[in-house]
Formats: structure tokens, sequence, C-alpha cells
């Protein structure tokens, strides 16, 4: 319970005479940042960033500003139409025919900060992937078929057509909506390269001109939009990191030089995370700092951020060759890199069209090459796999506490998909170097397992049914890695069409897990073995099979995918990646078996290629009572007992007596 | 054994009293080019192209004309260096510095017709695949690892540089040898509008530039170089297209009015003959009448190709909505279809950069898609179905015999690889319909076996030693399809390790043949289910899975192909292709088991989804003395015996007792 806030002045006094140089206005500015990134497991890490050492009073003070600001009443937003008609004004002010407002922000990534969240402000609309286009007298937003349904209860049907974000081409529909000679505005921060060339290609027949707003018309009829989150950026510390930030950027800078580049645009939050072994607290669930990077073919970094994020002690870590400059000095470094037509590496799947405009009319000569920082932040070195096994055995310690608790509260009738899953982050909270879920829990009950994308909700919150089955999907933080694991669990005895899909996903699962295949093996290429056991019952499943995973990063990592889509990337030691394969029936259940693998050498006796396989890094059992061993083959079984066995091994010694001897039971061999 | 030729005035008698309108001139130009395509099964088929019902008498010196014509002398051309030095000469006439010579034609199709094997004459290099480039003062010669033996021992060392294919970039090359402002010719009718961009995109920065010559200056130094064949253009009975041309031309036509495009331009003959319902005979192996056609949004064609070609059957059967035009009228057509900017499909992938320029010129939108009879085509319908198996069962009869002779001959220690494959080639000549092989066989012996693309020669032909293994590829042209098959056969007593490889090579080929999926499922999806079980051991092969097949066209066709290679093409019903996993030891044996099979719905109980799997086409016994039974599942056990069961049933009716003897024997259930 923080005290009162007494008032500027009296803020202003401790300030002083802790000899801090920011005015209480300093202060407000830089608690609204700090409010605009998610609050974290200390709330307290904001304090670094105005001083070391506060004296107590001083802490005490700034806690309870942050809290009043964090309470203050905001004004109640217009409503929808209102908020359609004043965006309306803006385009018309501007001498727009229309304008389109996309979900993502400058970084394309995967969390969007309040400040970006201008389609959800303007529509209502709060799922994660989505654009709108507003006209003068029409409005239309795209979303997937997750949130055909969300949509309806979100937007106003009377204010917006609803279309599907990829059947229903947006180009199509501004053709259809605006005449020859229109002018569609787009604000060319928020779109990348790609998508900007290919609309303007599209409207180009219809005569729609594409047209770049310099400042988003949106934002000035947004009164209230938050500022850009503050959250610290931070050191990684170099035992989780295991390579210095020195070496990686010579490295990089050498791959460069060799091809003639000049520079590297990186817009990657997570890649310059990599880069610089710095972490942030930006967004949720992913430690990023959102910033952008410019790393020259000499090793040198130009980073651009907020300088009021930077912690004293990052200063330092990032040393004399890199240089930390206000956001607003990234178009002029960009000119200034393009000078002389440099070469200018921008990868087009996520660099903002914005950014490549600036590089060409600066005279660069855009080179349109993935992230170079994408490739060698995937393949993990030792430090960082020893991490990740150690943060696995943490969170395996977690899941078998939750598991054994589960086995005993889901009996009982009164379980939620809420309380379960706040159960497990209670567990998890206790581990050392826990920072935080590395995604949203998903915790589907019954039906709710079905829908692939689930997050519960006050208003979803299911109960567990007995005879049904639970699907748990959830991850954690560490400061020496990133987990993800899914299990389903048997609340009660389960069918036998439970059991049989049960145990079909599990077979695709191991396939996968046993895989052994030669260097230079796509995750595309592998895909097949985990759907194969489905395939054969007429089943299958309409996700990717496999994700890449980071290092105290983001829990959904390119380049490597194990995918129906084709993916060019050769798997690699190091690579970390999820093998998920799962069977949904809508209405009634979900399955997803998911273990965290590394790409690891294998030696095969008379081998005459290199090989590689993959070894799991999650620790936690798989419920025998879901498993048909009937339609087992004696090596999937021995598969099964095998991982168990590590299991056990693994989480014993770290587990106290009655978890212990739930845990062998629940890793016992199978009957 | 033909008459002698008794000159021209005699025939142009006999032409005079046959009421036809040739002169001797006329009929010796036509003869030129028939014997520029290849003599075929038949060789009075190009009788027709001269008139119907021919008199005896003048059949007789037709065809003693074209024996004359045949075993003429040719000047024996200037030798390496001599021709080399003609080519500089046209070069420095023509105002070039340089030079590209590539190996394919004007259809960028597997053969090329004597008339377009300049990369040959001017090299001596005889492979299927390469490009050489010259300059006043170097010469080099790129090949692909299969024929870095052979182009030492074809190509002067002292005139060419020898360089990869792939691994040395020709722009590289060009780049190194020619300064700032050198002008590299090429012939834009040879290469596909995307080598030229990317060629030009490559030599641009080294201010070289890339200069399209409407004459080949090689051609102007070729004194003999044949004329373009004239092999007769025949209509494809109606029993085995199934469906008509008119149909097939309606149902693309309207595909493309739909979406605005004025017309295609077709470059690939086999899509033209597949269109028009016609075949042709102008090179090996493969009935395609080389042409090129364009095909409007209404349903009609322009057909350009020699009209001396035209059975006058043909052009009946073409009917009026087809133009036949000279290839000299292309051009013109070009501009035509251009007009008021017309949009005008062209396949990048295979269409020549003098097409795609010269409807640039002519004010088209060039629309880059894929050939819109591809995809058609590949996908059989119920007569072309019914053909392809009956045209199996057919070449199944022929393989039995021979294997059953090869059983008794092989081990006799006499038999080599020629005399293999030709008495397989006599087996099928026997064959209602054949009309030739659908590829040059591969017959390897021991080591040779090891060699992909083995090809046998008076000089590599290979005697067959006591356990030792051969491994035959071929397949036959028949009017109503097109096979491809692969056996691997023991002599004498196979080793252990031969046995292994055989079995993990055949528990890949049925993991393939067994396997159901989705609708919406590509061949690369698949590509590792026949790889896996060599994977475990540590082992691989270096090319495709399976290959698309025509009907009684190309046996290899797209766009579905099985491969590690990325393909965003779904397999659909009724779509050929091979499946082919291999096992090579080099200098030791060659392993592959080849069938077609053929893509079908099939039925699964409870199945959530439509399901597709593969049904063999193929009717021949797998050699179960090379089968390490131990390997096996139950399930693969099974399948085994249940193929030759079917094989068994299928042919037994067809042959004579002592071959039903053997084939029972051959396909008995695996102890």
């Amino acid at each position: 319970m923080p005290s009162a806030y007494r008032g500027d002045d009296a803020l202003a006094s401790l300030l002083t005479e802790a000899g801090i140089g920011h005015t209480p206005t300093d202060i407000r500015a830089l608690a609204a940042g700090v409010l605009a990134a998610p609050e974290g497991e200390d709330p307290a890490a904001w304090l670094e960033l105005v001083g070391d050492s506060l004296p107590a009073p001083l802490i005490d003070q700034l806690q309870a500003l942050k809290a009043a600001l964090a309470s203050a009443e905001t004004n109640t937003p217009p409503d929808a139409a209102a908020r359609l008609a004043a965006l309306r004004g803006a385009l018309k002010r501007r001498g727009l025919d229309g304008f389109v407002i996309p979900r993502g922000d400058e970084h394309q990534g995967e969390y969007v900060p309040p400040r970006a969240q201008r389609l959800a402000w303007l529509t209502g609309f709060n799922g994660s992937a989505g654009n709108a286009v507003v006209t003068a007298d029409r409005a239309a937003i795209f979303v997937d078929g997750r949130y055909t349904l969300q949509v309806r209860t979100e937007v106003p049907a009377a204010l917006y057509d609803y279309r599907h974000l990829v059947e229903d081409p947006l180009a199509d529909w501004v053709i259809d909506a605006l005449p020859d000679g229109a002018r569609l505005g787009y604000d060319p921060w928020l779109h990348t390269i790609g998508w900007v060339e290919k609309t303007r290609a599209a409207l180009e027949r219809a005569g729609i001109l594409m047209i770049a707003c310099e400042d988003n018309p949106l934002d000035s009829v947004w009164p209230d939009q938050p500022p850009a989150p503050l959250a610290p950026v931070v050191p990684q510390d170099a035992a989780f990191t295991g390579d210095g930030s020195a070496d990686k950027r010579a490295r990089i800078a050498g791959e460069l030089s060799a091809k003639g580049i000049a520079a590297a645009v990186l817009t990657q939050p997570d890649s310059v995370a990599w880069l610089l072994n710095i972490r942030g607290a930006d967004v949720p669930c992913t430690p990023l700092p959102l910033s952008f990077a410019i790393l020259a073919d000499d090793g040198a970094v130009e980073l651009f951020l907020d300088p009021r994020k930077l912690a004293p002690r990052t200063a330092a870590h990032l040393g004399p060759q890199v240089r930390v400059r206000p956001l607003a000095e990234f178009g002029p470094a960009l000119d200034a890199v393009a000078r002389g037509s440099a070469r200018v590496l921008a990868d087009p799947s996520c660099t903002s069209a914005w950014i490549v405009d600036r590089l060409h009319m600066a005279g660069a000569k855009v080179e349109r090459e993935t992230d170079p920082c994408a490739l060698p932040k995937a393949c993990k070195n030792a430090a960082e796999l020893a991490g990740t096994r150690a943060a696995h055995a943490r969170d395996g310690v977690a899941l078998v506490r939750f598991l054994r608790w589960f086995s005993q509260e889901a009996p009982r009738g009164e379980l939620t998909e809420t309380a379960a899953a706040e159960q497990l982050l209670a567990f998890r909270r206790g581990n050392e170097r826990f920072q935080g879920l590395s995604f949203e829990t998903i915790a589907g009950a019954g039906p709710n397992g079905a829908i692939v994308h689930y997050r519960v909700t006050p208003e979803t919150d299911r109960r567990l049914d007995p005879d049904s089955l639970f699907l748990l999907d959830s991850g954690a933080q560490y400061l020496d890695g990133t987990t993800d694991v899914t299990r389903t669990l048997a609340v009660g005895t389960p069918g036998a069409e439970m059991r049989d899909r049960f145990t079909r996903v599990l077979k695709g699962h191991i396939a996968l897990s046993t895989a052994r295949f030669p260097k230079g093996t796509t995750g595309s290429q592998l895909d097949a073995l985990a759907r194969l056991p489905l395939w054969a019952a007429g089943l299958d499943y309409d996700h990717g099979t496999g994700h890449g995973v980071g290092s105290f990063l983001s829990v959904h990592e390119g380049p490597q995918r194990i995918s129906k889509i084709g993916n060019t990337v050769a798997l690699q030691p190091g690579m970390i990646l999820s093998n998920e394969p799962g069977y949904y029936k809508t209405g009634e259940y979900g399955i997803r078996i998911e273990n965290l693998v590394v790409v690891e050498p294998v030696e095969v006796a008379g081998a005459e290629r290199p090989m590689l396989g993959f070894e799991p890094l999650t620790l936690a059992p798989i419920d025998r009572a879901l498993i048909e061993t009937a339609l087992l083959t004696l090596d999937e079984r021995n598969w099964i007992d095998a991982y168990h066995a590590r299991v056990r091994e693994a989480l014993t010694p770290r587990l106290d007596a009655e978890d212990a001897v739930w845990l062998a039971a629940a890793t016992a061999p199978l009957a």
C-alpha cells in the first residue's frame, strides 16, 4: 500500500535533496511512459531510470505519484461513431479520400504498446491482427478466422463492413469504395515496404493513389493517446549471453563488409536486444527494448531510442562503439549511411516503408535481405543452451507441483480455467530468475480447448467438467531462458475417442522428436512427420507444428519453423523449436502436446552424412491416462518411458517428498 | 533395304503423276527437316507430309532420297579452335565484346533439336545442361556436378575455363573477363526473361551492358547448321484425350477472361499439344510438336509452326477456331495481342526474353503467371487414366518377360548393360500402341548404378558381375500413356549391406505409397516420408523423390513435384507422379525403386477432411531377393504382398504359361 502523493512541490524538494536533476514535470512524463509499459514482476524496476540509490522517502513519493497517475480518470473516449467522424474530419483536412489503420506498430511485432493501438481505439476491436480502412462514407474492418465472432461484438456493424483479412483483399474493397483518382492515405511507419508495394500495384490499376502521411491523421484526433512505453533497458548478464556484443557485432559486420554492404538497418527489437546484449520491458511477455539500430560494416552501432529508458549502468555496458541517439535523429542517420550511393541492408518483411523510402531518397542502394541477426540469434551458443536447460528444470518443478495440485483439485469439480492458470503462475513465481509469462496462458477446458487461440476472459471462464479434457499451453520468461509447454490433461475418465486422438497426436510428437535428418534439412520438410498418424485417420490440425524460441527473448522467433508453409532455412545445431502437434474437435475438446526441443548433431553408426536430431528441453510428464498403448509401436512406448525417466531423474532432486512420489507414479513405465 | 535414288527428274515425274504439287527441291528441304527429327518407330510416318495415298513407286523414291540425304557426307566441322575463332570474328563484326551460348532452345525444354545444339557444336560438350561464354581472348564453359569429368574429355582446356554451373555464377566470370562498358551479347530467344533480368542486374553493377542479338552470331559461322525438325504433327485420338480441344480452350479462356487477361502466350510444346490434342515427333522420347501458340480469351488459338509439319488430317482436326500461322508471323501476332495495353499472360520460368520484350514494346501489360495449361494438363481425366492403366498393363507384360529372361541370362556372366537395355526394348516393341522410349534407358551395372544420371555408351558398357546389383530405369511412350519404372535387380547373391540399403529404400517407397494426406498437401510436404528410413541410418539420396508424368507426353512434367525443394502446388486427384527413392554408393552400386502412382481421393472411416492418397500404376515385381524381411513392419510386408498379388492378377492373363509361372514365384508372399 503506497503512501498518498504529497504534491509536486514536495517531490521537487525530495529530488533536489537527493541530487537528482529531474523536475516533477520530467518525472510525471517518465512515469506516464512507465505506465504505458507492462508492470512486470518488479514494480520498482522503473526507479532505476530516476537514479541509483534513491533515498526511501523519495522512492515512496515516486511510487505514490505513479500510483496516482495510474488511477487518474482518463477522459471517456467518444463513442465509435464520434471517433470515426473525428478521423473523417482529419482526412478531409488533409485532402485524403481514405486511410488505412493497421493493427501493428513501427516494429511489426506481436505485441503493440498502448500508444500504437490505433485500430483498437478507433474501432473497438481488440484482436491481435487486423486492418481497417476508412473513407468519407464507408469503412471496413479486416480480421482473420479467429476473430469473425469477436469482431461482431466489438465493432459496430452500422459503421464498419466486416471482411476477411486473407480472403478479401483490402485493395478490392478500396477499389470498390473509392473512385479513379482518389487518394488513399497510409502511415508509412506502420506498414512494411512489401505491403506498400503490393497494395500500390493493386490500386494503381484502378487509378487510386497511395499517399504516405508524415503525421498520422488518427493521432491528431486521439486526445488521450498514451505516450510510448518507457521501461528500463538493462544489460543482459554475460553468463547468459555467452558471447560479447562486440564479438557479435564484429562477426555480423564482417559478413556485411564481405558483401560490400555499408550498413544494416535493424528494426526488430529482439535483434537489437540480442546484438547489444540488452533487454527491455516495453511490451508484455517479451523483454523487448523498442528501438531501432544501424549496424555499420566496422561493427559500430547507432541505437535509436528514448534515452530516458537507459539505466546508467546500461550506457556503461554498451561501450564506446554503440552511440545512443534519440529517435528524432533516426532519419538524418539514415541519410548519412545512404551517402555516396551506399549499399544498405533492410529486411523487406519487417522494415517500415518510411525507412526504405528515406534510404532511397537519400541515394542508398537498398539491399533487401533477411535481418542479419535473425539466423545467429536463432543458433544458441553453449551458455544460452545451458541457461535454457536450467530454466526448463526450474519450470519443470513448477509444472510438476501444478500437475500434482491439479490431479487433486480437478476431480472436485470446482476448478476453473482461470484458477488453474493462476495456480500455475503462482508456482512459477516461486522460481529463481522468473521474469513473467512468455505469453498469455491458454487454459482451455472442454470445448474452449478446441479454440486454437483461446484466451480465457471472465465471460468465457469455464469450470472443468468431469470426464473432459483440459488443454494448458503456457510459458515463462527466466533471465536464463524462455519456456513454452503444452500439456493436455484428463479430468475424470477420458472417452475412447479422446484417447485415440491423444495417442495419434502423441505419435506425431514422437515421430518428429525422434527424427534424424541430414544437415540442410528444413522444418518444412519435417512437418508431415507430426501429422501422419492423424492423416491416417482423416484428421489434421490447422496450425504450424513448431516455431523458434528465443533465449530470454521472444517465444516466437524465426527464421526456422516447422510448418506446411515452405521455409528454406535449414535447421542448425543450437536452434530451439517447439514440437506441438494437436487435434481440435469443435465444441468438444482440444488436444496439444508441446515440448521445446533443441537441434543437435547426432552420431549414427555408419552415417555417410552429418546428421542432426532433436533433444527435448521441456521436462514435464505426459498424461498417461490419455495414452492408448495398443496404438503405439514398441519404439514409441520406449520413447515415452525414456522421456518420463529423464523427467523423473532431472526433477526428483528438486522436489519435496510428496511431489516426488507423485512424479514417480506419473512417470512410471507404460503398462 | 530401299532402292537407289534415281534422281530429281525421275522424282519430279513421279510427283506429277501422283498429282502432288511439290518440286524435288521442296521434297529435299522437307526430307532434311525430317532427318533433323528422330526417326521414330515408323520410318514412313513422314510420307504423310508429302500427301495421302501415295503410289508405291513414289514412296520408294521418297524413301530412297531420304536415305541418300541421310548418308550424304557432311563437311567435317573445323576443329574447336577454328570454330571458336570463327565465332570471335562474328562477334567482332557485330561490335560485341562477348557472347553467351546456352544449351537450350527457344522452348527451354529437356531435348534440343540438332539445329539448336549450338553449345555442342561450338565446344564439343554433349551434356544436357550448360552454358558457355566467349570473349575476344577468353572463354568458359559452365557445367554441373554430373559433367565435371565429361567436360574435360570433350572440351579442350586450352580454349575454355571449366566452371560450375551453379556454384560459379556466370556473371562473376564475365565481370572478371570484361571491362566496365563492355557489351555482352545474348540470343534473346534462347534465354528466359527471368535469366536475362537476373544476369543484367548482376552485370549492371560492373558497368557491363547486355545486348540482345536479333540474329545469333554463332549461326552465321555454323556452315552446316541443320534445319529445324519437321516431324508430322498428328491428331491425338479423342479416346485417349477424353476431352475435346474446344472444351479445354473454352475452360482456360474463361479463366483468363475472368482475370481480365486478353491472351496467354504458350511457349511449351507439351502445353500446346495438350490444349490442341495434337502430338508431334520433333525431339527424342517425347511426342512434342515444337511450336508456339497464343490463346485468346475467347478460346481462339493462333498456332505458330512450319506449316509443312501439318498433315492434312491435322488441319481438319484443329478446326476453324485454330489458325495455323508460320513462325515468321509470331512477332506481328504478339504486337497485335498487345494492342491497347492489353494484359497478356507469359510464364516467366519458360518464356524467352524475346517474347516478353516484344510484348512490352508493343505496349502489353505482361502478367507473369504460370502457364495456364500446366495444372489442367497435370490432372488427368478418366480417359487419360484408363489409357495410362492400359499402357502400364502392356508395359508390365514386357517387364515380366524381360525380368524372367534376365533371371536366366544374368547369372551366366556374359550380359552387358547395353544387351539388357536392348532386350527390354525388344519386349516393349512387341506391345500395341508402342511409340518408343519415354527417355533413354538408364542401365547401370555395379558402380555404374551409383551414377544417378548414367547413360550407357560403348566405352562405359559393363558386364553384370556376379553378386552385384543392376539398376534399370526405363520407360515407354504408348499412344494411350507414358511409363517410367525403375527396378534394382540382384545378380547372384547380394551382400547384407545391399539388402539393408535396398530394404530402407523400399520402406521409404512404401511410406510414400501408403500415405494418406488432406486435400491441399503438396509433394514437398511428403518428400521426407520416403527418406526417413535412410535418414535413420545416416543415409540419403541427392535427387527428388517424384516428378509429374504426362499422358503420351513428357515423362517429366510439372507443376507438381515430390522434392526437398519447396513447391506450392497442391496434389490433386488425377495427377500422375513417380515415387522413386534411391541410395547410391559411389564406386559400388546404386539402388532405386520407382513406380508411377496416381493421386486419388481415399475414403477413411470417420475422416473429418477430404483425404487423398496414391494408387500405384506400375505393374512389375520388386526383387524379393533384395528384401531384408526383418527390417519390415507387418504393415510393410502386407503392402508388398498385396502389391505383388495385384501385379500377378493384372498380368497373368496376358502372359504365356512359362512367364506366368515365373511371375507367380516372383510375386509369392514374403517368407
